[in-house]
């Protein structure tokens, strides 16, 4: 199979990764994959419905967003993980979703601070907020770069908006958009009832050190 | 098939959708779609179980609510179904349902107002509050068609009771309660926490504006 | 089929409605039938996972809660079933579950006041409190009897403990367990903004008359 | 089938309760179980995702946490389960997870005081939180260990970590992780509208003693 094959497989596959944790309603997210050493990427189609989604409906698009290969029209996000590609190179995956917990906290415009261990292994500190951007041009694309640039978080979330996360394939990406979610709502809770206790920066650093070198199997 | 045999297999399957999302416990949420060119629509039976739905046994009444077609008695909110029909003829398809959350405020008698961006982009504002009517003759209709005519939103919040959704065809006034109850909640939870940020009018109009026109597929 | 080899499928399945509304945790949760015309009921045995319960391991018992038939030890809260089915005539399936946010009011001793049309229809008006009782003997049973009895509600929010519910038939009682969280649920999240608008008690008697006498198929 | 072999399937198949509760997010909660008269055990791999699991990809590790057998790396927790294994005997079962709600509990480093029958059955009393304590080496093992020696609790919360559970075999482990999600979530929403009302230590004391000598199946 071709690398492209086997990304349209992947791409549509792991939109299902996306109602399994209810991160997405209707239509209302995407997952796409860079398509390495070329200036391509592989997205969802718009407005598809998560259960017709399959290899064969997936768009590839260049990096400007043109579709190349697809018949249908390409997310109405592509523009910003376009961006996303042309502006981070390491970046191999990108997604969108509005999940629940992680866009209230979007929506009063509040980084998620890091009081849990899970969060500092995943995002190795508070999980940032992005500006407030209207979608039909770069301007998306620009607010996630500018606020993960030099950032540990994989995660933005965009005022008023939602979730945007990068990895280094789309799968990675897919997991920082599942743990983000996990994580807004545990702290959300948290905060429901009181305050969360601090965690020491270095302990916080040590975490994230020892999630992103030694966890999971060797060469994975 | 016949517009009503296809009409009938549409609007069984499209309760799987009330189900899926949760939006609805026991028999409590109802789908029709109006019988283009034709004076009837095809509603839900009365309490059978969603399990239990099928072309076979949905219901074909006139626009007064009286059984044309069907063995049994079609849902207690058809009277409410047949007033919007009548009174809106761009409406194909109505939903109703006591999603959760979407109840909540709407037992507050409190309407949503919009900080997010997927709230612009299906309801073109706030979510409206209809006033509290009782079941069993025209009232709750009237109080459906009067805060929706003029207003951008899909769907109203009947005081005290639940959600009624309007769209084109019987799957965009499902969206809508989808939408709704995904927006509803988001926005509860952001509340608990503090205030969502304003949005700019310009830029709610402009979301509004673009996801109406230019969203998902042309010609769907 | 015999009455009782009817009773033994039908109560082994309804316990599929309490997982698959998420009532219960593990065990934590039972339904029982009355056998009509009999001095009998059938309940759920003690401690076996919902995936494992049929129609053959349920349990048959006498209304003092003896094993009549049966190789398991019947449902640990056998007495305070078989205690409502001697004191109400009436009641021909009972239900008892820890149901999340139903449990949450019991926890805090305070009644669901009446605030939906949802709630007006099954329960008639407010979710009562029972007392708080220990399992093993008549106690748990005779607070449910006590608090029932008289009482629009099919459901009591027993103290400390979790939700009974009553109806004419198991299955009567499995929709009372199923509308009793989601009505407990939408008040719960109503009250954490605010305060929900009051129902006239001429409306929520009206809506009671009208959902037990017109609702659903005649003859259902 | 020998002993390991049976613990394998054993240990495999019981991940799929803690997806069933959603108890996990990705890769992120393990059930091990002790091998009974040898110095084993058997325990997730680490990163690999539940669909994949199966009982040939179960490690098994001496109580040390060195692999015995098995191609993949074990649980990044391997190390707090064989702490365990080591200073507990009587235990034969380990559970971990980041469960939403008592992990929320476990933020603010907040016990969980009873206030519910089902809290008294399982718990015996309140759920204890343990210290902060970083992955790698025997930290979270004594924090566990210290934390629930002479302690009714199966269960305890890591400060800003999560849940560890403990039993006299993996399935009354992964018992415990789904009633103490259950109890957390039940006690947080109690807590978000008032305060539950006290239990007596006698009628806490006089339930858990039933539950543990009564409930269930003889024998089971």
């Amino acid at each position: 199979m071709s690398v492209i094959a086997e990304l349209r497989k992947t791409v549509a596959a792991l939109h299902a990764e996306l109602t399994r944790y209810q991160l997405v309603a209707w239509t209302s997210g995407n997952v796409s994959a860079r398509v390495p050493g070329q200036e391509l990427m592989v997205i969802k189609p718009s407005g598809v419905s998560y259960d017709d989604l399959a290899a064969e409906n997936m768009i590839v698009c260049d990096l400007d967003g043109v579709v190349v290969e697809g018949d249908l029209s390409p997310s109405s996000d592509t523009a910003a993980h376009a961006y996303v590609y042309r502006a981070m190179p390491e970046v191999g995956g990108v997604v969108h979703t509005h999940s629940t917990y992680a866009t209230a906290w979007a929506a009063r415009g509040e980084a998620i601070a890091c009081h849990l261990t899970a969060q500092a292994d995943e995002f190795g500190g508070e999980i940032p907020i992005g500006p407030f951007a209207l979608i039909g041009g770069d301007d998306i694309g620009k607010g996630i770069v500018e606020t993960l640039t030099g950032h540990r978080s994989p995660a933005v979330l965009m005022r008023n908006h939602g979730v945007f996360t990068i990895g280094k394939d789309a799968r990675a990406a897919v997991k920082a958009a599942v743990m983000c979610e996990d994580v807004a709502r545990t702290a959300h809770l948290a905060r429901v009832l009181g305050q969360p206790l601090p965690m020491a920066q270095a302990d916080v650093d040590s975490l994230y050190d020892r999630y992103q070198n030694v966890y999971g199997q060797a060469g994975r």
